[in-house]
């Protein structure tokens, strides 16, 4: 056991506050990583204020971590010490049933273990990225590929993997079009992978206040959903529309935006039930389905693809000291477009 | 243009009467069939009874349609005189969308031409199978094997293709485990088809009343919706539901029952909509999706699908003077499985 830096939210809703927590002792295939730099995601303040349930208590969040291997146990074979990591929303699953042996551990059905806010193998709370250390089992760490800068880097783990996946299993591509609604965390993502993967990108937000943004990142048109002459005009247009925003949508609307058999997948998603006519699904044959995260296997394929097309995540790098300063501004949309904590002023 | 005899509601919600109505010349690439037996579908009363809009009057309902041709046009290719011919939900489409070049005619971005309840290319308004004879483009009419029986195949044409399109769309098949929503007369066929094309298929019914019926169909499992230990037992556990109900389901619920991957599928659907919690698709990336019939080269693939394993729908003849007593069986579910009219009686 070592006792490391932190910071914590004492409790469901509470500011999160410097601390110490106790980080289990280097197992034969654990990796001790060093952090760097820890991307803020939404789903931090959520779990933090208790939005999605009870919440273990105190609560280090940080699922988007970049950091460099400072020990590795004995039988470690992949990493080794110096090496440039990541560990993304899992740190372990079941490793036994049809999803964990498919490389679907995201969908584990035993659970996967959360980084942060779940309950490790050996029944211990798991503590995020928001402290100085983390002793993760090497089969849940990622090698971050030289050619990205870790800051740039670590929201990739989640944002960008939560956004990669999809695109690839719905297959955005040369002669498709994708659109992906709202701009923030994982909307940029979304666009930076759409565009290099081949696809026409549209981005549908609320307003064109970040248009100039958008088309900068790789999004072929920009439209505001406010105005109604959007749906009217791309009905029918779009094999994939990809939800980033977790408001409620109305999900006829943007149904009717789909093509014969496209698809509208939600990434973010409202904790209050949606509606829909399912005469929209049924005219075209249209889905509506969802996606969390990816495998492990994807998330170091997704990496290296970054790497290969110098993609990484358009962040702001703060100190540890404006965290709860950082969620405000989240929660008030005021980010472009994600916050990174410097874990050297933890 | 000729007289021909039909039942027609002459208005919405009034029950249906005899009467005649004109039919088109045969022109050039026309088939006249004199049609044999016509199946009652549960839309033709929601349709009827306006419960989807407005809806064109008299109304002449019927889309599973089995005749013999009785006439072509000179430029007919496909059929002569004596052939045994089907028409289902469609008698036209644009023919130049992408969905009409793509054989899914029934998801023309145009509108197809609808049997009944429909406007015709030449802006006439469309009568359907309640008749004694139709004229049909020869490219939307089906050829109905020598294996099967007239009456027996007229369900095929809508609760048949209904049904083994969405189960070949998401691949019903050895290996594959598939739950039918609803034993009526598309539930029925469901069974049938998944059955044969070799996938488990467990019957999900509000209660055990037709389980016997279900089994010798071809289910290897039935279970009642209003036990709650069907839920929990059978978590996880399909790759495909299929919903042949068009009562409002409690989507969290059968989402739940579904595979990584899976899919909900609707061929029936309620005009309320339904809500669900969209976490419900993103663990496990779940779909919820719709089907409406199937194209025309499908269609026929289903029917000699049927000729090759000998499958007719389970069938109860009426004389056209009990139509409209038929159609209150039917709401009160008390039809095993499909009303089929002998248009000889008309």
């Amino acid at each position: 056991m070592s006792t490391v830096a932190a910071y914590a939210a004492p409790a469901a809703g509470a500011p999160v506050e410097r601390t110490t927590i106790e980080r289990r002792p280097v197992g034969a295939r654990d990796v001790l990583i060093e952090i760097k730099y820890t991307g803020i995601c939404h789903s931090d303040i959520h779990q933090a204020r208790g939005h999605w349930g009870k919440g273990i208590f105190p609560m280090v969040p940080g699922h988007e971590i970049a950091g460099v291997v400072a020990e590795v146990g004995p039988e470690v074979t992949t990493f080794a010490v110096g090496d440039r990591v990541g560990v993304g929303c899992m740190v372990d699953s079941c490793r036994a049933c049809a999803d964990c042996a498919a490389g679907l551990e995201q969908y584990c059905q035993n659970g996967p273990v959360e980084t942060y806010n779940g309950v490790d193998r050996d029944g211990n709370p798991t503590y995020g990225g928001y402290s100085t250390h983390i002793v993760v089992d090497e089969d849940f760490v990622l090698r971050i590929p030289d050619a990205l800068s870790l800051p740039e880097a670590a929201p990739l783990l989640c944002a960008g993997i939560t956004t990669y996946s999809p695109l690839r299993h719905w297959k955005a591509g040369p002669g498709t079009r994708v659109a992906v609604v709202g701009l923030g965390g994982l909307g940029h993502m979304a666009v930076k992978f759409a565009h290099t993967l081949g696809a026409e990108v549209t981005v549908l937000s609320q307003t064109l206040r970040k248009k100039d943004d958008g088309l900068k990142l790789g999004a072929d048109h920009y439209r505001a959903t406010s105005d109604p002459a959007t749906f009217e005009e791309l009905a029918g247009r779009f094999d994939l529309v990809l939800s980033t925003v977790s408001a409620p949508l109305d999900m006829d609307a943007y149904l009717a935006l789909l093509k014969t058999d496209g698809v509208l997948a939600n990434v973010g998603a409202p904790e209050e039930p949606v509606s829909l006519n399912l005469f929209r699904l049924m005219l075209g044959r249209r889905s509506l389905a969802g996606s969390a995260i990816g495998g492990i296997a994807e998330t170091q394929e997704m990496l290296d693809f970054c790497g290969e097309h110098g993609i990484g995540a358009e962040i702001e790098l703060i100190r540890a000291d404006q965290i709860n300063e950082a969620w405000e501004r989240i929660l008030n949309s005021d980010v472009r477009y994600r916050f990174v904590i410097d874990v050297a002023t933890l």
